[in-house]
């Protein structure tokens, strides 16, 4: 149960709602439903009331800030027909963490040390608010903090350990996940249903832009050895376009084999304006392999950082293969790495011209072996996700030359105006 | 509404329930629940029959695709005790978007063209399956699309026009939204509750990392034109803390500023990576004041690209005022514009020592006027908050600048090491 008008007024994604559906997931508890309501005190106590008996766990998140809006607190002390008392264990908590920081604990923040009376104490080291855990009914009702990181700390190193204690521990539930690009999911769908899953195995398909995961599922031993067994024939329908396995990603699957062979990256973007470089230092150990990036929003920079020939501009202009393929010599010369990405692109919504609309990209790559350019026609689908989308298709040009498969896309989505490849 | 097991088991966020949400309190319309539930027929049924009695309108979603695990559809007909039945109507436009990509409709494909009998058709302009609304008890029920790009278009220009004509248009509601940077959610309820909010006007907080918005609320013209008028009392008790209003952004007013004034931007990133560059780029126009960005993820890229002397990296290290300073003077320099911000910094989980832990984070500024660096000390609150909160600082150093306002941070969660200005 999450709360909080910003949240059912769509102010705010349910981030948290999201990470706990996972986790719980993950840990082989099934979530069955999920609510999110308003900062409606009646509506909390009716819905904790109704859902506690039918729910073993209830976990209800937010409205224990020391706002006006927040009273979740409250909120169970009605369910359970109990007063709010001051905890002066929690009091004393907030003492020293204000203390630390020099300041003292106002009466606002005093708020949070005020839990129904027989409630237990959830300790919260990231944060001032305490969760707690109540029982109402047949649920046990844990109310937890709404900033995620002190939601995540306490339920791994609170919650986990008494529900274990209190339901006796899940089975283990096991989820095994393809993620690939370049094929849809009515594609993914066919290709998966030609196969034979093994009985005790559900098979779940997602699309998250830009990928589509595949996922093996189940719980309990047997099903996880026949899912694992299943795993290759799945892999091998998908062929070159599964992309990463697990929880890794592209770019972690990329850092493994870029170290593993010595090899350097140096990036030179223009429409993607950044995004392939952040992407990739994202992940601690990046310092290793990925050595710089070249951001050549205009033509003077693409000019002066990477020697792209003035000439080019005028005759084939900016988003072209030539472009694209000198951006990426130019990056591997003067950044002394063995590899260079390189994206030049109409990402709109102006810009566009009637041979080139709004989505034309160009993308290099340049390696020890050779020089690869291409021009793609991408699906108009806004700003955002042609960058995006540019930044992926360039990634994954890296990953398929170092997986020695071709580079030239067969997705249905992309129309390949132009592909090139020539000696460095 | 929203189905999928991926949703419930938070293999992905539920991003259409927020953009509904948003969406509809956007129009006027009040979102009183949300349930997320799985892809189990029995349930959907049950909770269709059950919400139907008591809701105006249910908007349901995800369901509607070829895959095995979609059955909106087959729901919808249950609770209506209706057969599905094939509209020819949605064959013929299933035929025909095939046949543009040269493919012929599958069986599977047909799938979404078998609705319950009493279904009135919802075009789906930008994918293969249709919407369809239906009534159920009180309650109009619309079932429409999982992707949110199809999602969007139907709730514009199907479902809206359909609700007006049959339930009458909504009351304007309004949002009005400040967003501040550098001052938390507490402190921003006790500013404003020291202030007299006029009646019929709800104030909301919500904290969005980095941001802590503030918004006013409320519905009909004169309730809007007392927000409008509270406006300015609200603005000022939050100072040179407001870093945008409405729904523009940081970056897009910053564009707003840069333009004004002629001056152009170069960006120099260690440890943000070209994640200041992308957020700038991410708006269209960015091109008019934005020219190029360095990523100098290792300390020979800050020499070869910026010019950064390499006594610096042994004498006072690669984070320090001294080298973030040199990036930033050698990004004005090199990329021949105005103004130049420069990061560098420990994001972790690696690479912190003694004196400089993890969370330590240097910045730079260069303007025509001056050469601001400073040495921060951030919380350490993982890589990727630590990334993303050093390129809010970068970028809010650029607003302060523009407005004149002190640039020093004085947030209680932030360390100022040292601070330093200087010509340039």
């Amino acid at each position: 149960m999450t709360t909080g008008e910003e949240v059912l007024s769509g102010q705010i994604a349910d981030g948290n709602a999201t990470w706990l559906s996972r986790f719980l997931t993950d840990q082989g508890l099934e979530v069955s439903r999920r609510y999110t309501i308003g900062d409606r005190l009646p509506e909390l106590v009716e819905q904790l009331c109704t859902r506690a008996r039918s729910a073993d766990v209830i976990i209800v998140n937010g409205g224990l800030g020391p706002t006006d809006d927040d009273f979740s607190a409250q909120a169970a002390a009605h369910a359970l027909n109990e007063d709010l008392v001051l905890f002066p264990e929690w009091v004393q908590q907030l003492n020293s963490k204000f203390a630390q920081q020099g300041r003292t604990v106002s009466e606002r923040q005093l708020k949070q040390a005020r839990l129904p009376k027989s409630a237990q104490i959830l300790d919260n080291p990231r944060g001032t608010a305490c969760g707690f855990v109540v029982q109402i009914h047949r649920a046990w009702v844990y109310f937890t903090p709404g900033p995620p990181f002190e939601l995540h700390k306490m339920m791994r190193e609170q919650i986990m350990p008494h529900l274990a204690e209190h339901l006796g521990g899940p089975r283990a539930a096991f989820v095994k996940k393809i993620t690939t690009f370049g094929i849809g999911e009515a594609r993914i769908n066919d290709l998966t249903a030609a196969l034979r899953v093994p009985t005790g195995v559900r098979v779940g398909y997602r699309a998250t832009f830009p990928y589509t995961e595949v996922k093996l599922m189940g719980a309990g031993e047997e099903a996880e050895q026949q899912a694992e067994a299943f795993l290759p024939e799945l892999r091998a329908a998908f062929g070159d376009n599964v992309v990463f396995e697990g929880n890794a990603s592209l770019e972690l699957r990329l850092q493994d084999e870029m170290i593993k062979h010595g090899f350097t990256l140096a990036t030179a973007e223009s429409c993607t304006g950044g995004m392939i470089a952040s992407r990739i230092v994202d992940n601690s150990g990046s310092s290793a392999w990925f050595h710089r990036g070249y951001v050549t929003y205009t033509n003077a920079a693409k000019h002066d950082m990477l020697g792209v020939p003035n000439a080019l501009f005028d005759s084939v202009g900016a988003v072209s293969t030539e472009v694209a393929a000198a951006m990426a010599a130019g990056a591997v010369k003067h950044g002394k790495v063995s590899h260079a990405l390189a994206v030049s692109g109409i990402a709109g919504p102006g810009g566009g011209t009637e041979t080139k609309p709004v989505g034309t990209v160009a993308f290099g790559l340049a390696s020890p072996e050779q020089l690869v350019s291409m021009l793609l026609q991408l699906p108009n689908w806004g700003r955002e996700k042609i960058r995006i989308l540019s930044a992926t298709i360039a990634l994954d040009m890296l990953r398929r030359s170092l997986e020695g498969v071709s580079l030239e896309p067969t997705s249905k989505f992309l129309k390949v105006v132009s592909f090139q490849t020539d000696k460095l």
